[in-house]
């Protein structure tokens, strides 16, 4: 047992955190300026030039596509252990995971495609994707059915000679705003007569695809995500080649099993680091901010949530890299109950810290004069996104029972709904 | 003791309900496309058609200017223990109550005229607010200080021959993004070398005059909620005759008092209704979302919250009302503890409803599908809006201790911010 | 609607509150002491002379079986809004109820027997029980099964003869440990054959009947709360007359619930009055105790939850009033909602004010120095006993459930444990 | 970064593991027998004859003075990380630590002199310690002070010629009801005139000195812990010779910090052994216990306790875990944030889940019927033992803001109390 990063580890941190003190920190308010500009101008539905001028710098850095395991297409890929530091510190920021091309749902969609895509399908969008030249969406999650149950799925893809035809609405598509997401990765039901888990697929559908029609974004609280967008999207007899499915038949379920590990653990280190960053704010905010003639750090009511915080977040991070070790050791399926303890402990860590420290602020913190507000919104949305808190407790806690009922922990399932 | 409406107040809660019914909530999508219709064609800050539309409804019914209390221009006034159950309603849905021209800071605003104008004061302005014909605002907080401690405002009125000349920035001026407003109550330092609680004066501005500018639109959790908005206002030499001063220099503090809890009330009651209408929407959706075989009514999960949030609503309810009668019979100064404990306990108790019903929602809940999100955003603002909690928190543990250290209590002061 | 109390009940507070700063505070050291006493020579499980001295005195000062509600035998009774604040006082001090001839079970005892006894029962039993001569004990909850679901009562009454046979083990049998302890309410199933709720009975059983074995007092965290006690309690073979059954077979169920709706209230005022004592003793303290340089009152997490504290129990107490209210106006039945209310919220209360209070005193607060740990141990009982908050919340939320599903709200049975 | 128990630890917990099988857990109600056998015949202050009998054989199977950092006495000692998971081990059984030697006070007081003592101190009271024939106590807190500021101490260490005379009454001294308690080290002020951290000295007091006498037992949530107790002691006069000090007078604050961390830590990883108990025994009784038709384990509100719990603990022992490595590598003065933190965070998660587990047993849960009664109450002290939570979360926040004031964080004292 060692709780040190590794030297190399070390060594990334600091270049990824010279790199946000050069080149994030420093944009903030600019990413924001230029999304509000093109909104007044009328449609704010653009890929942002801060973005796309800062993507070679991260590049050159050497902190592009971090989020890759090890494998053929990626020799010096990292482990979930290493990665996991290096996504806390990106998760600071809303948008920055996007310049270092490590930012969700295109990281769990171009896992996907590593692991489960066949060489074609690989050639003709896991390399853009690496490049950065397009993004994804994952089309899982519909507004007409509890999706936290992936079994009350309802889009249906039916073969239809060399060709599958997909009927559905989903929604919650998020980056399905970007003008650059080029392929969609859906989840529907090829054989709604088999077995609870072997109904669903997976199949690749090119967004401008005839039939595909994003109907609407969906707002989050208040924010609509421009240009990332989380969107309503109608398949209409949507006809892409046989070619597209992903893995076979009747096999959606287990690639949702295993997209969805690593997904949810990058979301819990990025958690993780919009925590640090609002406990960072805090503290600033407290030691300069004076109320009936003290600083409100001086307040015992204010240090006691900042110890809190401090506790929260050090325990939250601790497990986090536990279940990244796990992953990397034993594999995500024996990882199982560590990654659900994340998934239920991260968001609601990382809300409670933001919450504090718009407190501390006052107005200025629901505002958007600081990322709290932005951050907090993001973080609730976490608590249901890839299966609600209810689902994750439920799984993990049957996982605990069935020691005392002497029955097989691989019959408590991972929750499966909208990828990561 | 007794705890059941007086005859008086079911009729009028009837009558509303009945409005509610017909009026309010078919109308719900109606006003949220007509301020994006507005939003799209270029300006959200205009006075919707829907609003105007039914306010001669609601004065036809009966149902206008309800928060009034009984005076030489009401004579039909309400008690608040009368009006209280109404407000409730109002609070329900988030625009309602401006219908019943019962909206803040109207309301707020209107009493500080009643109770403190002057006969000219009252011609000018009070009357087309009573008629609903103008909007007001209240500008207190400021950006540059922690306003909560209202001693640290740094607005100037200074007064230069039959003028006063005002200088100062205030943000979190609500309401002062709809073109119909018309005035500014401002409160600022007339004397900075006064006593702690003698420096302050309020003044009237028209929002017109020269000098005032409007420079921005706060958001709250990504809502601009326009056409009311949050604005950010700049004084620059102002200049308004003497006769606009309320009351007499250095009397701002005593006004704030004066006006804050009503004001205060008038909030946590709508803050009932909206946890209310989260509670019946939680229920709804938990009858009717099947997921792993079950209703989410029937999991105990559910059931726990919707007790709790049964538990904690009543006993808001039943605070708030008595904080309401002794305000109608012992005064507010005395009622000063009540005041402090609803201005605690209802928003926290929203929250914390809204939050539950969101969860069983999924992303509908975050998102503008329903009304939770932006309930839940305007409820946390509450939580600093007219004092944080801490603050109340503070005042109300002094008045706790100072039985044991046999100090008077009217040495506790109410905290005064951002008026309601 | 009006939050006075009403100028007999403030004559009757003014009373209460008097005698026990004459009679009960100066004493609360000394019962300690006689108890201690007899448990060093040998048997703590003796009826304490303080309280047999105090009892004439109660009476002399009207202060005796003041939860009785009116009726033929109490034509002086009192409503239960009018018993609730006295019943609050009682519980500021544990052993208080009893000099009033209020405490339970015998309250809960002597209305059932007032309620559903027969004449004959009445002059046997309740007299004395009225008197304070004799006292008795409640005999539900089961070693052997889940009682918080009645039906899974197993102690069996058959009828043999002119005879009932009764065998079962019961535990939690409060006030059983008492010499003076003289008449058992037994619960127990004459048809295990009939419907879910038309099984059960209760039937009179004198302590002293051949087969009653008190087999061991209960702890209580480390308390045996002796003379008092709770037993675990035999029944072999026990032959009782006919004539012993309460109202008549089957009828068991009915008459729990007509007994718990005031056991619960008075449980629950006393836990606010409880609750009050702990902030007295939280306030007293921290306004005397220094550490690093100020008393604990000046630091503002002390103050947040004395607030808290304040909040909390005001909110409680205008609960239980309204449920008190209730019971008096639309009856036990009609108002289940708000008694299970009371009985969710009261203890959870109580237990998290008394818990702050502990801390200010640091070791002192768990000892036996101050009276909070053994509050903190008793209010921890009720949150089980009379059934657990989980199956109240169960029943409320289907209440607020049914409203939604068309449902009858008759159908939702209030929970049926141990009596109180 | 590693997060697997080295070899040769999972082998001593195997073997620890063993033990408790064996030995520890069927011995569970005979040594509560046996206490009560002696409380009825008249004393319970003896040692009892089980532990006696268990001691040899812990010794025989290497799991004797496990507690033991490496050194010139122990050159087999443990790391803190070596000996953290033993210590959990230990914590599952409130009594089972001395079985191996490894009980407070006496593993603190053991490295105090291990560390601080000279080599007669050590041959004297050191060695007998080692070998479990006498026990020992640690006099710290004052009933007339705020301990958790050492600096209001008051006991009195007077030099007269050879001799230092001490006088000072001390409680909660943990341990001195045992009748084998031979030593107390006792913390005083040797000079109230010098700076707030030089006033205090250590001293060795033998128990049977001339003018010790043990007042009484305190009593924790009605337990009084016999044969160990928390015994309120007077020193009267109490002479030893100048060589029973230790270090050096005005050293005594050095001392403590030095001993605060590890035992500390001991603590909490007790804390995290009874947490896995109580949920272990939680969901041995949820999948047992049936109530309305259901086991409580199908119960989603079980599941979600039982879910919460593990998350609870796998965090706060990681964090335990993390703060001993901290220790080991970078000592206990670096790691005191790491401290501060799991003494906040363990205590309160261990009574939380037993909080859980208590509710699942009703009635049993409160009583001796099984252990999470008296788990409870020892866990409650520990929020105050060693300093509350309070003044640890206001050292944590310290440390915390002054990264954000530039301060120095060495100023940041730990607080000094009780100690372990």
């Amino acid at each position: 047992m060692e709780f040190d990063y590794s030297p190399k580890v070390q060594a990334m941190q600091a270049r990824l955190l010279a790199f946000f003190d050069q080149h994030i920190y420093p944009n903030e308010q600019r990413l924001h300026a230029e999304i509000e500009a093109n909104r007044r101008a009328g449609n704010p539905w653009l890929a942002t030039k801060l973005i796309e001028e800062l993507k070679p710098l991260a590049r050159q850095a050497g902190l592009w596509n971090l989020f890759l395991p090890k494998s053929s297409r990626a020799p010096e890929g990292l482990s979930n252990l290493e990665y996991a530091p290096l996504c806390e510190i990106m998760g600071r920021v809303w948008w920055a995971a996007e310049v270092f091309n490590c930012s969700a749902p295109d990281t769990g969609n171009m896992e996907t495609l590593e692991r489960y895509g066949t060489e074609a399908q690989k050639d003709q969008w896991l390399e853009p994707l690496l490049r950065g030249e397009i993004r994804s969406a994952f089309l899982m999650t519909e507004p007409a059915v509890a999706s936290s149950d992936a079994t009350n799925i309802e889009c249906s893809i039916v073969r239809d000679g060399d060709e599958y035809v997909i009927n559905g609405v989903k929604w919650w598509s998020s980056g399905a705003g970007d003008p650059r997401c080029a392929i969609y990765i859906v989840m529907g039901k090829t054989n709604p007569e088999a077995g609870r888990h072997e109904q669903q697929s997976m199949i690749l559908v090119p967004a401008n695809a005839p039939g595909v029609k994003v109907l609407r974004p969906l707002t989050v609280f208040g924010y609509d995500d421009a240009p990332h967008g989380h969107m309503e999207i109608e398949l209409k007899n949507v006809r892409v080649p046989v070619g597209n499915l992903l893995l076979g038949e009747g096999r959606g379920f287990e690639i949702a099993q295993g997209r969805l590990g690593p997904g949810r653990i990058h979301h819990c280190m990025r958690s993780i680091g919009a925590a640090e960053r609002a406990l960072e704010l805090m503290c600033q905010r407290a030691v300069s901010r004076v109320a009936f003639g003290k600083t409100l750090a001086q307040q015992t009511v204010t240090q006691e949530r900042i110890a809190e915080a401090r506790c929260m977040i050090d325990q939250a991070r601790l497990l986090t890299l536990k279940a990244a070790y796990m992953m990397d050791t034993v594999g995500n399926k024996v990882a199982k109950a560590e990654i659900a303890m994340i998934k239920i402990v991260a968001p609601n860590m990382a809300l409670q810290v933001i919450d504090w420290a718009m407190q501390v602020y006052g107005g200025a913190g629901v505002s958007g004069d600081t990322p709290l507000a932005m951050m907090w919104a993001h973080q609730r949305t976490l608590r249901f996104a890839d299966g609600p808190d209810e689902v994750h407790r439920n799984s993990l806690a049957k996982l605990e029972l069935s020691r005392h009922m002497k029955l097989p922990t691989d019959r408590v399932k991972m929750p499966v709904t909208r990828g990561a």
